[in-house]
């Protein structure tokens, strides 16, 4: 493609480059278009940085020698699009599937590739940037999982950001996340005399009133608010166009976000109480949060230096994955995290270019 | 098939036709072959009755001018399957899909028939003998509905005995039934920030404890107790595998049973209140009950001279459909009706001998 045309993969400006990188579908699990596309310009633009391939993770790193090493994750792939999969520049706001999230912070790394190339003496820090597949779906399939087990040298480090959206703030930590299934049983009946049966739904409804009526608290770790949430996301009770029926099954699923000062054991202590009632309760999901590790002094330099306002991550992300293996890690990326996600998700040129100034300031080439 | 056999269509004794009857299967729209095997034994064995085809009903009168007409009624349609297709005899329990619901009754039909053609000088009424499709399914497919839409003459009448089970008890009168279904929305959102949407499930949280909870009267008509019901049948909400999604959609579907003394309207007056907070309500399925009549004189006489015990029928029948149209009407059958749309489902010989012998007193042939 040449320079000049409306989706311009060489572009040089970060808001261009965005703009073609939201003009190549990614969903994921299909992403290995993308993945070539970030290989063929890290190769052609930035080859003094070894580069290496896993599954459809892309892993480009400096060998500077510097005394330590900071791994920038960005993740390849979208959500499924929503009559958003086509790119569209309204002045410098460019809307679009993935333009947030995050194919701006995309951008960034390629960039960032590209200057510690050109200037690799100005490095403070040696650099990982890992463009990783399978964020958005079934942890099993996480890029940056399937690095850590396969090839976990391509990501060591001793700090890590992932270029989460944070609209610059800072976003310490992450809250931990378990998911419940509740299962009530029943006996049907014909519902003329439902006293021959037991209604698994009516046997559900006081345990469903107890979970909506519940209020989180807020729990504050390093000075930052971590506002825990406990939501019924799913109900399933009866048969579809059976109204004479008792029924004789009824399932809830219940999903809890705990702040990073607990662990998944303390989280499932504090629901299980609430689950009172239901017959079986399996754990659907279960993943421990990361501390904001706020006086680390790698953290502190990341945002203390910069002067960058810090809130709390309330959603899980893959720095609890770093935090796991002892490696701090906070959220730092362009673009509103309030409309990740939705339809009308969208990226300003300066929000780019603002990350991208202060990621590229605390590695030594802004 | 040749007399002897173990499935014999040409049985003369109650329970033996009732085993052949079994063997023919004729779940609901499935019924024209067993249809076809009464017409043909009607012609066969009851020439003298008019015998009259409407879809896959059959009506059979006597025409002896007798003051009144009497309308016997049993449904040719079974429930679906449930690993009891087969008959099975032992000793003097019949086994099987439709034994007791109702293939036991029309055994009874056909031999009141017979009866009627051999002896008519004997009857105290003219009977209509009504053998019907499609009662256990939607009220739409009903074949009496037809009858009554297509030739309201062939059931034209001053009483009428459904052949329901009810164990020879006289069940007098049937329930209403009116089936509402509530709709909450909601506002989608990442569950790590509930806050931004609004839990649908969390909104229908209340109304569902409250239906639950809900006790229903027990109301007392022409002193039959008639107990009312308010079922949940079914609740759906959220999205099956997504957990990180405040739902936006929870649907409730509550059925309520309710004595013959109230109305539709009247039910739906005493409901609505408990779905309050519901976006929408609507009404999925109405019917009236109908009244016990005890105090018809043809009720009476059915009642009272053949010294039947009486209870009141809680389930919807179409004792209601007669009842509509100004004739009286009752439920009165061979069989267990809790034991009806069960695997287990049975009839006993001597249930069924009886019925008939009751029926055939009461017409005048027995």
């Amino acid at each position: 493609m040449t320079t000049g045309s409306v989706v311009d993969l060489d572009a040089v400006d970060l808001f261009g480059l965005t703009t073609a990188l939201v003009a190549v579908p990614s969903e994921s699990h299909q992403e290995a278009a993308l993945a070539r596309i970030v290989d063929e310009r890290l190769r052609l633009r930035a080859p003094t940085l070894s580069i290496e391939a896993v599954g459809a993770s892309v892993i480009a790193r400096t060998h500077l020698g510097r005394d330590r090493r900071v791994v920038l994750g960005g993740h390849l792939d979208t959500v499924p699009a929503n009559g958003n999969a086509v790119p569209r520049v309204e002045g410098d706001v460019l809307h679009g599937l993935g333009s947030a999230d995050m194919k701006g912070g995309l951008a960034i790394l390629l960039r960032l590739a590209e200057e510690l190339h050109a200037e690799p003496e100005r490095a403070r820090h040696d650099v990982t940037l890992a463009f990783y597949e399978c964020e958005e779906v079934a942890d099993r399939f996480n890029g940056l999982r399937r690095i850590f087990e396969e090839r976990p040298e391509l990501l060591d480090g001793d700090f890590a950001v992932l270029l989460e959206l944070t609209d610059a703030w800072v976003e310490a930590g992450c809250q931990g996340v378990i998911v419940f299934e509740a299962h009530f049983d029943g006996e049907r009946a014909h519902t003329a005399r439902p006293w021959m049966g037991r209604n698994a739904i009516h046997r559900a409804a006081e345990v469903i009133a107890r979970l909506a009526a519940h209020e989180s608290e807020t729990v504050v770790v390093d000075g930052l608010e971590y506002r825990e949430s406990l939501q019924v996301v799913r109900v399933d009770g009866g048969i579809a166009g059976k109204h004479n029926v008792v029924p004789d099954s009824c399932t809830v699923v219940v999903g809890r976000r705990f702040a990073p000062c607990y662990s998944p054991a303390d989280a499932d202590a504090q629901v299980r109480p609430l689950l009172e009632g239901a017959d079986s309760v399996e754990v659907l999901q279960s993943q421990p949060g990361a501390l904001p590790n706020l006086t680390n002094p790698l953290v502190s330099a990341f945002v203390d230096d910069l002067g960058l306002p810090v809130r709390p991550k309330l959603g899980w992300t893959d720095v609890a994955r770093f935090a796991s293996r002892g490696i701090p890690a906070l959220n730092f990326g362009p673009g509103d995290p309030e409309i990740a996600h939705t339809a009308g998700e969208q990226v300003t040129r300066d929000s780019i270019e603002r990350a991208y100034a202060t990621l590229a300031r605390f590695v030594g080439v802004g």
